[in-house]
């Protein structure tokens, strides 16, 4: 008997703010098994914090935080020339922030992953991923720390003895080299719907990515990401729910892999 | 034999931001037991937190949190009409932003004190007093809440079941009800450094207070308040300390009134 | 022949932040003949403040200030106790933005509106509304002010020579004295579309309106708010419009009343 | 007789911000020509603004708008990757801003220049010059505008029809290229005040400045940068004040070259 497969959906969530919303939180938490929440830097306030957790507890949600930049107008997604001790500071300040206001609500968190510039920064910087995953190991070791797959953050978490989930996306192409086609490039997103869903399978079954250039490459999915605006994305995350368990795939958060 | 009597003197630090200094916090720091260090809301910063986190422990002073309103152009000294629940939000919030900051630095929370427009708007709405001993309650029972000596600050902590510890001023004049003289009137602060120790010895050691009506009220002082800035407050930290080592005062926080 | 009357129809707009979205102006531009428009400080960014002064350039509506508190997360509803020289401070920095990009446009500003708490404080205050209004008049004389009908704020404007319009609301009722009935009483709004168009008809045409006291008292009605947000803000808009157009009202802003 | 030689001296000022204070602004003023004073963004807030405008005023020093990048906590130091609009709006946004509290204090502005990252980045990336140059162009045309001497930023300036300042510095040594030399090297900068005086005296005397490779090239010399922190800053005022005057150097800010 083959071994079960599983997988986790994160999305990011809580990313309202004061009088302003965003997202589709409600509606989407029946879908997905981990929930990435804002920390009031790039979004979010202790009051929607609150919210969110909530509900992502209501849902029985893995619940993980989702530090940024402290970039509000730009919501966290313009890259800012920080030092890996600045990284350090932030993350270790928001995650507590939400650490607090999950125990308050009686949770307990899973995971970090950041957000935005932040995320794609620490993809490539080997000092702020190593910054952030120190960040996370020095306030609570028992968190797993979301990354980019084959990224220099999931090898700085895993170096410093974190859990860490490879992160995967549905909806971005993929190259040799086992990194996401640069957004820039006109073949980076797969817009098929139909597509998306069979690369997830792919990857979550075989391990595996066809690359724009014809190859496969390995990949860990240990977790994909599921976006939570626009006006496919409720409609895609229901599909991908049902493909994935149809396929007998078990959806959920916190069997992912364990650094030596 | 007598009872050994003991007191904390604490004060406000971490008040910094980014590039801005205020304070004096190397210096005071070997006069003070427990320091309140401001959590980004109305002053400090990430690194501001983690510098001052780490000069507290190595002095070993007790740390507190000082959450304060969000308002850092006004210095958290400005009423803002927030309701008790979002004053629990922002409280929790910043208690959870250093906690983790002290336990990356191996450290552990002593207790929480509000700052300026909070601290003085705690001490006299019950609803919003209740809301941050809530906050506190929720996330770390085991902290002791700072406020006003008889305020409904305190009165909300032993409702709830908190260790309290009662503020008295050194430079601040009574009224016969116990209270502070508003900062409006002429009579309201005690400028001389001598009068200003006096008071607080009488207060430790007979647990009164001569108000400015001639009468004496019973006080509770389990802390005294330093102030961190101005042109004598270093000259005043190391003189009021020196003066209640020497009537064999003990100085010290963490031995304060547990509600029944 | 009875001379024409005017009225203007004013609407809080701009009132976005970076990737959040509120309102739904370019619905509403073609109702209302002027536009305050929210100036960074409770909402807006400079991104969105161009934006919507080239919504209203197009549209021909008359362009406004609309600074409010340095309280994003609070949307400028929350009175912060403010001194007037702050008040002062604050509303020539925030009509300064919003001039500039208006200029950049080819533009002209028009009125000046403060937004919320402010707005409301310096209805009663009379010391902030002198603040508002001197500020108003030191930067650019030739504005209106715009302020609730028969405040503080109008008097002040009035007192120091500025060009000001007396605001009504259509869906809010009035107490004998002249002012609206706070909002916690449960007879504070009015709900029947009919009837809110109706007292503002009696207002424009009559100058009085009927208050709860049974009574009818004077009111001048220069210029009537109309909300951005709501689930019926677009339909009351277009019918107020087209009330008072069927009843021949000049809809206009810009010929208000002169202060002698 | 020789042309009369004019330099300006130029000091970024009122960079205190709410509780916090930085500088020396009342000491250095009557040893500058030019004030630029932050706009909020990375220091400065209204009141500060204000008084710092007062301040110039009362000394008759130039006054300038300094925008710099929306990070208060960063002071603006670091790179935030902005698209040329939002450039463009931030500019815009800030110079308004003080341009209605000089108004408000019955001056004008006279000037622009960025700060920190902003000023960086504008010397290097010709988009983002040309995005300031326009906000300053379409707000103010009759403003001159101060960028690094033969950088992005001045040629921006000129190619829009602006008058432009170069700016040289006393304390950093230069390139044969013409450049700053970078300060991650070991002889960016000159420590000796003696040294940094005469390369002033010879970039506004000759026109040239020696560089690193022992070679002089050709600078244009409008406007000296003076620092405002630091603990010489006030002294080196002083002195090179003194020196340019003593070498017959009209100081004043206003007669700086004009584009085509």
């Amino acid at each position: 008997m083959p071994p079960t497969l599983t997988v986790d959906l994160n999305c990011d969530m809580g990313e309202s703010f004061g009088a302003w919303t965003i997202g589709n939180d409600a509606a989407l938490m029946p879908f997905i098994t981990s929930a990435n929440i804002a920390c009031g830097f790039h979004a979010g306030d202790p009051a929607v914090m609150k919210q969110t957790v909530r509900l992502a507890l209501r849902h029985k949600v893995a619940i993980g935080a989702h530090p940024g930049l402290p970039d509000l107008v730009g919501f966290g997604r313009r890259d800012i020339a920080i030092s890996p001790e600045e990284a350090f500071d932030m993350t270790v300040y928001q995650l507590g922030a939400l650490t607090a206001i999950v125990r308050a609500e009686g949770g307990q968190l899973h995971h970090l992953k950041p957000h935005g510039a932040l995320y794609n920064m620490a993809a490539t910087s080997a000092a702020l991923a190593e910054a952030l995953a120190e960040a996370v190991y020095k306030v609570q070791p028992e968190l797993t720390l979301y990354g980019l797959a084959n990224s220099e953050l999931t090898k700085a978490g895993e170096k410093i003895g974190l859990k860490t989930a490879h992160e995967v996306f549905a909806d971005r192409t993929y190259q040799a080299s086992g990194t996401l086609t640069p957004r820039r490039q006109p073949d980076a997103l797969i817009t098929s719907a139909d597509a998306a869903i069979a690369q997830v399978l792919r990857m979550v079954q075989e391990g595996q990515v066809h690359t724009q250039q014809g190859t496969n490459v390995a990949i860990r999915a240990n977790t994909v990401c599921l976006h939570g605006d626009g006006a496919h994305a409720l409609e895609f995350a229901e599909r991908l729910h049902g493909a994935l368990r149809q396929a007998g795939v078990v959806l959920q958060a916190g069997h992912l892999t364990v650094a030596k």
